[in-house]
């Protein structure tokens, strides 16, 4: 290869991140996971993990090389996972055993499987089989992909991202009842909801705003391949909430889940993860619930959407005392959702 | 010229936009301009206004062109100049004089005079005796140059920069007694106060953290072209302000103004105006004081340092109630000083 030509493997790991990226919010409790098979410059086969229970990403490549027709061509080919391939029986067979099975020559992978004791395996049992291996090839933004799922089976709880919407004084109303967020930031926001397994909010916000927490947005609404995520209601007493209110009435009434009197929020966490299978979880809480949060050091993720206002309403976002705990953020995106500015990082 | 090479007055406008960034902070309650003499490509000579009561930016152009030995080239010249040339006699004669004794056959300015008794007058005089005239160039860039000064001019009073830095959940503090900003955040926090007249902070910052409110940047530093900016306490017992603080010990004792019993904020600042020749007021007090400035719309400008920090100390950028009035930010910069981002606006 000549030594001026862009970086191949990095490229066409970047398209597997691209396929990967479209399982985002409808896997779990699985990652996401794309799979690229590339010949001499040309895909022979490609595809992403869609729904725990069905298809990796690597079979799902395979599967499409063979339906263009390309299966003469596997062998000495690469295939490009953004995870490593799995090396054990869960409810499919081994991705190893496919990738053999197909002739493929070289592996390349992105991030390492999360689980120390699977870790490595599949280079063992690839090489074995005289199949060249490589890891950590754009392994940054593939561990970024499988964070909040590798967070998950680690800690047996969601990944919480925390979304608010503030003025610049951190306040997350406006004086009158008007939207604080720009068209672009609310755009942004059901992508959010888009990429959830749930969305939780406290009472008081069922009793004040009457949310939906539906996805309304053009690329991702709910449909057989994408649920309408969970709708959790965290409220001291059932009875407060109306009950016609729309998280009860609409049509997708069966994924509200009201949870009374909760004591321990992580125990929770624990829960909604053992029985739902939650690993993306997004908070859309007022601030009294958010403080619980922060305070336990809950939240993982934080995506803030600053409103070019100074002077908001009568909700700030630490209503009463300063917070018990100093998170540090550390920040890995900056979108400008004029006139909005959203930052988008992890709480440390 | 070719149709594909860049503008070459915008080019020329941008390094006399440079220069005149030099006389930021020392020219009120001049405003800040600078000029460029061009002919064929070369510069013959450069300036810019430093200090009130000294020579105009034009000037200094031709000057400097004279004592290269450029005098010859004037005559069939462009100069660029920030701001239309003054053409009444105030402290120095008139420009559009100096412009038309030097040869100089075209003229190209970036702001029109605010002052509506004055504007357009140079474009008369130029032209009657037959020089070129244009502007416009680089318009924004300057105006906004002299946007301090043209408010001052107008408002007989200070444009009123006021500079916050907060936690992302609106403190002012952190829980210890650590620094909020960032070194890079810090350094610019200095910049800001380089380009002021005066510095004003509240009775209840002196006393708490006895600040020197110096300019403590490695390029701009009091020096006999750059006086120590005005500390002007607003407090409301004089006796209150510790005898032994740094504002009244220092070295620059001579530069500190304490303001008791400030019933209107917008008299005081007239005040400051015509007393003082303050254009560039540079606001750096807590919370109690900035509602004072926000609730009466005194503020222009707005720059909100965030440090990446979530669950800041006890003091909230707005104390207490929320704020009377709601105001609108027009962004004009992000600055990340990392890790703390900065945004830079307009108040409406």
């Amino acid at each position: 290869m000549d030594d001026l030509s862009p970086n191949q493997d990095y490229l066409w790991m970047m398209r597997a991140v691209e396929l990967a990226r479209r399982g985002v919010g409808t896997t779990s409790p699985n990652p996401p996971v794309g799979a690229v098979i590339v010949r001499d410059g040309f895909i022979l086969g490609e595809g992403h993990h869609e729904i725990a229970g069905e298809l990796h990403a690597e079979r799902r490549a395979i599967d499409n090389a063979r339906w263009k027709g390309n299966e003469q061509w596997l062998k000495g080919s690469t295939i490009y996972v953004t995870l490593e391939p799995c090396s054990s029986y869960g409810r499919t067979p081994p991705c190893t055993e496919a990738i053999i099975e197909a002739g493929i020559s070289r592996v390349v992978y992105g991030a390492v499987d999360p689980d120390e004791r699977h870790r490595g395996r599949a280079d063992e049992i690839l090489r074995a089989h005289g199949i060249e291996v490589e890891h950590g090839v754009c392994g940054e933004v593939c561990e970024i992909l499988v964070r909040p799922w590798a967070w998950s089976v680690k800690h047996r709880r969601p990944w919480v991202l925390a979304k608010v919407a503030t003025t610049m004084d951190g306040r997350m109303t406006r004086r009158d009842d008007r939207w604080l967020s720009s068209p672009k930031a609310l755009r942004n926001a059901h992508q959010l909801r888009a990429e959830s397994d749930a969305i939780l909010v406290g009472g008081g916000t069922v009793r004040m705003d009457d949310p939906a927490l539906t996805i309304r947005t053009p690329l991702q609404v709910p449909s057989p391949r994408k649920k309408q995520p969970y709708r959790i209601v965290l409220t001291r007493d059932r009875n407060s909430i109306p009950a016609d209110c729309q998280l009860l009435t609409d049509k997708y009434a069966d994924r509200t889940i009201i949870l009374e009197q909760v004591s321990d929020l992580k125990v929770m966490l624990e829960e909604l993860y053992s029985r739902y299978g939650i690993v993306n979880l997004l908070l859309e809480c007022g601030g009294q619930l958010l403080r619980h949060f922060l305070e336990e050091g809950l939240v993982n993720e934080w995506v803030q959407d600053i409103a070019p206002i100074l002077g908001g309403g009568p909700a700030p976002m630490v209503p009463g005392d300063y917070l018990k705990r100093e998170c540090r953020f550390r920040e890995e995106e900056i979108l400008a959702c004029e006139p909005d500015i959203i930052l988008r990082g992890i709480l440390e």
